[in-house]
């Protein structure tokens, strides 16, 4: 065999095993969907075996999704489907705090996120939003000991600057970092008016997950808040994907607020996101 | 009379004086009202009529909003109306060049503003931007030659970054400072993920206006696209109007793109801008 054929050989060996390893590195340990966004698509078995069937291995659950953790147990085991975290309000934690860890433990789920404030419990000074801070801080510490750990998930709101500084960044100044992470959700927190790469900079370790969705421009998907799939916006994935992972994201997380058609959004946002993930290890 | 009394009568004199300037200092000559705000509120007449009630010495045109130059001149003489500029889409300039120019000297209007580019017509590369600016550059030379200044408005889309360069900066990049003015609208600039006091201090004497108007945060005004009046949103109004001052900006344009109470949002628009022109000046 000459050198030649022997180099050709060699060569069609690299590429059979890149291939196999492109196909094993489908990126599943990094990639979960926001059940949040299959709310409307039938019942809650449905849905479940819609992220199973779109390829997602991991998901975040919307609280307990009307089921108890016995039921939860069964639909995930049968959707070969592992619980990331789940999103719960803060009243909710803090009210039915027991009843709440023993679900979250029982299904195997190690992270519980505040999703929301409603407009009318939003601070709105430097000093309501340290006193917040304080309220997950103490929270997050209970928590911890308890074996879980707390989360904060951020719209546009807490884009607001206060003396120059925002609330997200108000939050995150005034907790400790093992007693909150962030899920940030680089889709709002553009349209606030900020940078997901640089908070990613600023805050090393500190964000958990990525809410992976992308901004359609207006007249775009107006009629889907003009939230689309990852890469198909306004967002720069090609900078924060690799900042997140030089930041330590753990997660990057699927969701869009308000679907017209869920199943084609989160296929397209699986492939996009396995693509951009691939860029970025490359 | 004692040293106290005239110190007193003084200082009276001083106030009085003050409550004559701040009176005087009433910003009339750099605030407008975009009409487009006004479209769904009556007729034209009503619409005019309503802007000089409001407050209003200067209005910003959608077009020729449907009159002929006599007819336009009538209505704004009517209302004490002067025209700081008009919205007009950039195939009408360049298709009907000639009536166009005519219609906005007659009226005496100085600026004409390309507002919007349809999503099927937008530039998606940096090539096609700069194709997309060339054009502008083309266009605003032989309206400079004919006396008038051609100007861009912004939306979220032009936010998006081509190699880390975003459109609007490709525009602003590749025409001359005399062929293209920026209307900055400072609320599209931030749901666009960039920082208008930015822009503003990056390009000194770009920026001839500013579309003064806020975002409301999720959960607050959705049945208004979450925009609200300057100072009641998201936007750091702290910062964008003494960096417009330092940039050059001659006029600030009350706007809100879909408002449920036209007049509660001009007034309140109308009043918190002259508040924060009158912080800034201080």
């Amino acid at each position: 065999m000459a050198v030649r054929t022997l180099f050709q050989a060699g060569l069609i060996t690299v590429m059979a095993l890149s291939a196999v390893s492109a196909q094993a590195e489908n990126f599943n340990n990094e990639i979960a969907l926001q059940m949040y966004t299959l709310r409307n698509a039938g019942t809650v078995a449905q849905q479940f075996a819609m992220a199973q069937s779109a390829g997602f291995q991991n998901v975040e659950l919307v609280g307990n999704q009307g089921l108890d953790s016995a039921q939860m147990k069964t639909l995930l085991s049968k959707n070969h489907l592992q619980v990331t975290s789940a999103h719960i309000q803060l009243h909710e934690l803090e009210n039915n705090y027991q009843k709440t860890v023993a679900f979250n433990k029982a299904i195997g789920n190690p992270v519980v996120i505040v999703p929301w404030i409603e407009p009318a419990d939003r601070p709105d000074s430097t000093q309501g939003w340290i006193d917040y801070a304080q309220r997950l801080d103490k929270l997050g510490a209970k928590l911890h000991k308890d074996g879980l750990q707390l989360g904060y998930h951020n719209h546009n709101f807490e884009m607001k600057k206060y003396n120059g500084v925002t609330a997200l960044e108000i939050i995150l100044n005034h907790t400790q970092p093992q007693n909150l992470k962030l899920e940030m959700d680089a889709a709002w927190v553009s349209r606030g008016g900020q940078d997901p790469v640089r908070i990613l900079q600023t805050y090393p370790k500190r964000v958990y997950a990525i809410h992976a969705k992308d901004n359609a421009a207006i007249g775009v998907r107006d009629d889907e808040m003009n939230f689309a799939p990852l890469g198909e916006g306004l967002l720069d994935w090609q900078h924060i994907v690799p900042a997140a992972k030089a930041s330590g994201v753990r997660w990057f997380i699927v969701e869009h607020d308000a679907p017209k058609d869920p199943w084609s959004i989160i296929t397209t946002s699986y492939r996009n996101l396995r693509q951009q993930l691939t860029l970025s290890a490359q």
